[in-house]
């Protein structure tokens, strides 16, 4: 029996398809640090939990296609919030930012349209482009430049009448990398000369250190009709496993388009909205504890890294990823190696490959994302476990 | 700003676009019976929310791509009570039968290719198709048959290289009809001989009346390698809102495939799995008890229809719908009338126009779907409603 040839070409995600050796490891005994997924170990707010106590219905019904009014209303408080101004009737409840990241993209392009991103890239960006028929064409930029958007007449060369979008991650998964003012500046311009949507996943918008400035494309009322906005409560308030997102816009007519797509798939779960909902209430302190948590962290692991001779990183302001250069030649051959045969009194740490995270061929083959996502005493002991595996690596460049 | 064909050709769900004539006719202060939605009254089994009470993780965390450990296990331990042997490993969790349908339809299908469907169906297959660009080429069915498929010589006429599949609910969304052996041995054959999958939506498999006999593609096992089913715990149930569904075949080549695109969104959220993982400990009686509610209901609702002069329905052997031909000339426009200008003591009572439920154009212009979902009592109003909006409707036949 045979496939589609969309499917047999996507390929298995380099976040998770490892995760098989990482079992086969726990089961021998081994204990692994795992900087391999965006899995926060920060407590979901309490609230949240509460909320769903207080449901008190016989019958689990269908909430409403665009969500529930709680949490629309709620979504659209957290945007005012950050100066946004989304009424509740811009936003649409989708099942996580994966949802939303699809939906935006079915919306704006048809088979064989271009969606301009970025590399590297979230990988499940490429997944969704091939559920949908869209190529994804990177803008290819570098960890030496801290992965800064190249000059704008480079990206020009690549825009063509199949280009309906950009679509780019600020702050950046998996660089880390939080965009300047003059950077979206040129991503806005282009949008405008070249009649493009924006789609903007900004789901890491709390982790922002160091005082770096940051702005949300929400914020350029010049291109409002043309902003779309990807967010997700799963890292904002360490609750992945609730799958719950949203796509906004003050383009009403997308709004409108998109809600076809809600309706095709009836609702987000009743439940899951009601603990999001809840989410409004959680103090401002809850953000600005776990930034002041997650920068700690990413110092930690920044400094380990420039004491690793022949590693190559770039200090990230953002998220909670870095990627770092190994002086390996294959990193997705280290990671299995650093699963199946080295451990550190019977500890090792698995990290993402991040060749899966780049478009163009060849790139990244020697690269690593790390997820800080463990408590500091865990960071610095997988650093260090990281450190005697790049010595005693057989594969060295 | 301009969307893409894919979007602005998708038609708005016809069982949701009339929700807010409804909802307008209720802020008057009308009574609205709602029939129009597969939204039953039944309670939802208590284990669900009791298990969904046991959560005591701090952190919610992503679930596993393919779904929990237990929530598969119990999945596979349901169908062995049906006879059907799928192990855990055979199953993928989705979010709700929807995705499952979507998944389905991408596995097999790339751009263009087309899947055949029994019409009347369930209005979102189109919309699924809508997002996968694939075409769905309807089989005509007719009321005055109960729905039975058409002869093979009919439909081998329809099949073309780009045909990968044949999708049908059994029993039937709308129609409430369950295919004979016959007709199913029909199905297998022009899937052998013209080398197709079979993706058979079985989520009304518990409501079937009068001895009907039924069986389950998972039952065939010459061609289990062609079978796909899909399946919710919505109706079974009902459990609309916990959006928890699967897909499963016994092809591991297929089931790995779509674990690219479980993957692809991660996960399915993780309490709404704890709640659907306890279901299995829902006895055998809760099924008997309310497919013999759902049997009286369906006696009410098809005996009052044959006492309203100019309707024409079968007797439904399965699933809660029925369809029904009105003396009228568009069932929209009547269903339209019945919210916004009639009531019996400010009551009214609302249905799916069925013209949405087709692919053919012009067919089931005169026809509504009726989810009989409510009590006995209110479904002797709401027939009563009807019979008499007929008799005042101006716009007759």
């Amino acid at each position: 029996m045979k496939f589609s040839g969309r499917i047999t070409d996507m390929q298995q995600s380099p976040i998770r398809k490892l995760v098989p050796i990482a079992e086969a490891a726990k089961k021998r005994g081994k204990k692994v640090y795992h900087l391999n997924i965006g899995q926060p170990d920060v407590k979901t707010p309490e609230v949240f939990f509460d909320a769903l106590k207080d449901f008190d219905k016989e019958v689990l019904a269908y909430s409403f296609s665009q969500g529930s009014p709680e949490l629309l209303e709620s979504f659209s408080s957290y945007y005012k919030s950050y100066g946004i101004d989304f009424d509740p009737s811009d936003i649409l409840v989708t099942n996580g930012g994966s949802e939303a990241l699809l939906f935006a993209m079915i919306a704006i392009c048809d088979n064989g349209d271009e969606v301009l991103v970025p590399e590297p890239f979230y990988t499940n960006y490429n997944g969704f482009g091939n559920v949908a028929g869209i190529n994804v064409v990177p803008i290819t930029t570098e960890a030496e430049k801290g992965f800064a958007l190249p000059p704008k007449e480079e990206i020009e060369k690549i825009i063509n009448p199949k280009t309906k979008g950009i679509l780019l991650s600020n702050p950046g998964n998996p660089t880390g990398a939080v965009y300047s003012k003059e950077q979206l500046n040129i991503v806005r311009d282009l949008a405008k000369e070249n009649d493009l949507y924006i789609i903007a996943d900004e789901v890491y918008r709390e982790y922002i250190f160091d005082d770096f400035p940051y702005m949300s494309f929400a914020q350029f009322d010049d291109i409002s009709d043309r902003v779309i906005i990807i967010d997700s409560i799963s890292k904002r308030y360490s609750a992945c496993g609730a799958r719950i997102g949203s796509i906004a816009s003050k383009n009403k007519d997308l709004i409108a388009q998109v809600l076809k797509l809600c309706q095709g798939r009836l609702c987000v779960p009743t439940i899951e909205q009601l603990g999001a909902a809840a989410l409004a209430k959680v103090p401002k302190e809850y953000f600005e504890k776990t930034k002041e948590e997650y920068k700690q962290r990413r110092d930690i692991v920044y400094e380990a890294l420039q004491e690793m001779p022949g590693v190559v990183c770039e200090l990230p302001h953002g998220a909670f990823y870095i990627m770092a250069k190994l002086p390996v030649k294959n990193a997705e051959k280290f990671v299995v190696w650093m699963l199946e045969e080295f451990d550190i009194d019977g500890e090792t740490v698995m990290f993402a490959p991040a060749e899966g995270f780049y478009a163009t061929p060849g790139l990244g083959v020697d690269e690593i994302r790390m997820a800080y996502v463990l408590n500091q005493e865990s960071l610095k002991k997988a650093m260090n476990i990281l450190k005697l595996g790049l010595e005693a690596y057989p594969d060295k460049k």
